[in-house]
């Protein structure tokens, strides 16, 4: 564009900039929450279980007395298809894979895990691999435990395996890395056979090296084609090395956040050395939550049958989007988006050294947007430049006119950024 | 006892014991488990929410979707009363008080607490005074993070004070100590007002040392006369220690052990550290269920009248007990037992060297009692002579049976001793 040309486009954007901010609006996009249409799918469970019902598990347990520490089989049974794994190769706990995760951190930091010849903090260092953009909960955690975390590339089929390879093989000190392997948190991407298959492969100098593989979005399709993974732990057990994989999904968004069930899937090892920890930290979960979800979806094709409608509420949001981004930005060649075929997110590239201008331009007009750098350890993206869009619990409305004040924010800050350099 | 009088008996006990062993008995004492009958007494719980309610909180929040991480005020209205705190002291949980006492303990062994200067773990050594006989899940907890236990007497009124104190001054590495205030787990006592301001105005070494206050059997009452404690964290308030308590609840016993919802109450400063730690742990507590209790109970007048009922079911348990033992051994010199006023237990001590044995015979007569020794740090009941008794599971008449037979069992081991010892 010629500076003449520049300045007129800045005049016109600075004016759709002044009349958003006179509209004062209050739109969210920040997280990934389900919006109330997609609760209302599951509000008949509330109604499975009533004080007329036997309340009793399969294996004759009494739902609502002390028991069942690793879940009810019923529900291993449903659930442990979803990360298709074997019923005793899975343990159903409580309504949070965070927590899941973090125990399991926490497990190995404090009394180690299997393979290893000490706790992880009685080492001098921990250090964990954090394919970037990636879940700022995950990095929250390794924060809290000061684990070290490095950086590893994303790219359209999985983290960077050049770097990662490299990493694990001659540094003992890197105990693990974050997975989100399918249409991973931001960026949409569904790991390759051939990411999996490395991963599963790759030489380790730590005995004790663990995949935090969080397979949030292992059922959350946005289209009538669902994308598959290999299975990481059949790869791994194919490789001698069964102990490598810690798998985790819930039920979070597919029934209610808070309400739903989480799931761990893993070696019997790894499950023995969980089963062994949680013995001595709770009396087991939620019983009667569990059997819910098993009456409500009955089994696993009730199941995908209740993510169609999800999908069916939530994928013209993410059209919406990504109809927006492209009429607005498209071919301007100043910001770069994925179109994700499932999942929670549409992670956003703007021009270097822009993304945290343009949220907290977003903000100054109403618009909150996750945090620029959050999907970075350290809450630092070295390139400042991805920003995570989160669709799906605003109105369709609403978020087109969050998207448009995000297009007007990203122009305005890149265009901005090209007079100053000129 | 003459010895031709000792052989005699020994003999008549004998014959009872293959008699009983004849009749292939299945009966369980070992845990603290409500009945069905009690179980019942909730299960109107399960239709308070249905699909058609609002499920909504008071303060608006949906509970069916993320948020809400310390509980919901409604809910934290309700069971700030049991506790008898303030609604902005108190946190509502997860499903299981055991895992507010596990994170609490965790946390500080990772990360520390307020007062102190370093994570307990980075510490050469961490101590807790375990009155004792005691809980066994409390000494467990302990013996995962390879605390040190320090077992103090148990009085008819708590702790034995003088101990305590004596320990608490001198030691820095003492960090805190496990208590069951009221109805004691298993010896069924009330800490007295002297010990509840002892607790709170002792003076410790250690600046971040901690009490955990287990306020399990808050409002499990036998009697028609509730017996009250001093509120320990007003206590400490008066004291200008305010961090030093740590208090715990549940409804484990209330409604349903697995779907109840679990309490801590503790100063600001304490209950900011938790909220802290937590937010990087889970999505937040189960909000429905807490609603499910609000809604059940509707105010602290429905808590109590509901705990009536509890005690209508097992206060004939508990007195079948006292009754059989009363009969059986009474005024024979050989064991002395407890007759609380609430809780879950009765305590009972046989001469010393015998419980393991007593236990042990039981077993084999197909009575299962908790091991012996379980109510002592390590497994390890120096006297070798308390027993567990967990009357509210069983019917009446299985109980009946159970406690003829420990009976002849404690008889017989004490006359097997007596013998052996002329």
């Amino acid at each position: 564009m010629s500076m003449h040309k520049n300045e007129e486009r800045l005049e016109s954007l600075q004016k759709s900039y002044e009349q958003y901010k006179s509209q004062n609006l209050n739109l969210n996009m920040a997280r990934g929450k389900p919006c109330p249409e997609q609760m209302d799918l599951s509000n008949g469970m509330m109604d499975v279980l009533t004080s007329k019902d036997s309340l009793k598990s399969t294996d004759g347990t009494d739902l609502r007395n002390y028991g069942g520490l690793d879940g009810l089989p019923e529900a291993k049974e449903l659930f442990s298809k979803i990360l298709d794994v074997d019923t005793d190769e899975i343990v159903i706990g409580g309504n949070s894979s965070l927590s899941m995760m973090h125990d399991s951190i926490a497990q190995a930091m404090m009394h180690g895990v299997a393979g290893g010849e000490m706790p992880w903090a009685k080492q001098d260092k921990v250090k964990f691999l954090c394919p970037s953009p990636g879940y700022d909960r995950h990095f929250a955690i390794c924060e809290l435990f000061n684990i070290e975390m490095i950086i590893v590339d994303m790219k359209e089929d999985g983290p960077d395996m050049d770097q990662v390879e490299k990493l694990v093989r001659v540094d003992e000190s890197v105990k693990g890395i974050w997975c989100v392997p399918k249409y991973s948190n931001p960026t949409g991407i569904v790991y390759s056979d051939e990411v999996v298959e490395r991963l599963a492969s790759m030489e380790t100098k730590a005995a004790d090296f663990r995949i935090f593989w969080d397979n949030a979005y292992a059922i959350h399709h946005l289209t009538d084609e669902p994308k598959e993974i290999k299975n990481l732990l059949e790869e791994c057990k194919k490789q001698g090395s069964p102990n490598r994989v810690l798998m985790f999904s819930s039920t979070s968004k597919v029934t209610f956040p808070g309400s739903g069930v989480a799931m761990l899937a893993a070696s019997q090892e790894n499950l023995d050395t969980y089963r062994k920890n949680i013995s001595f930290q709770t009396i087991g979960p939620d019983k009667l939550n569990q059997k819910r979800h098993v009456e409500f979806f009955k089994n696993v094709d009730g199941l995908k049958a209740h993510m169609k409608k999800h999908a069916e509420i939530i994928e013209p949001k993410f059209r919406a989007v990504i109809e927006i981004l492209d009429q607005q930005l498209g071919g301007k060649d100043i910001a770069s988006w994925d179109r994700p075929d499932g999942g929670y997110f549409i992670s956003l590239d703007t021009p270097e050294g822009c993304a945290k201008e343009v949220v907290g331009m977003a903000s100054e007009l109403g618009v909150t947007l996750t945090g620029a750098g959050a999907t970075f350890p350290y809450n630092n993206d070295p390139k400042d430049q991805n920003i995570r869009i989160a669709p799906t619990f605003p109105s369709e409305a609403e978020l087109r006119k969050a998207i448009e004040v995000l297009c007007v924010c990203i122009e305005l800050a890149s265009l901005k950024k090209t007079v100053r350099a000129s």
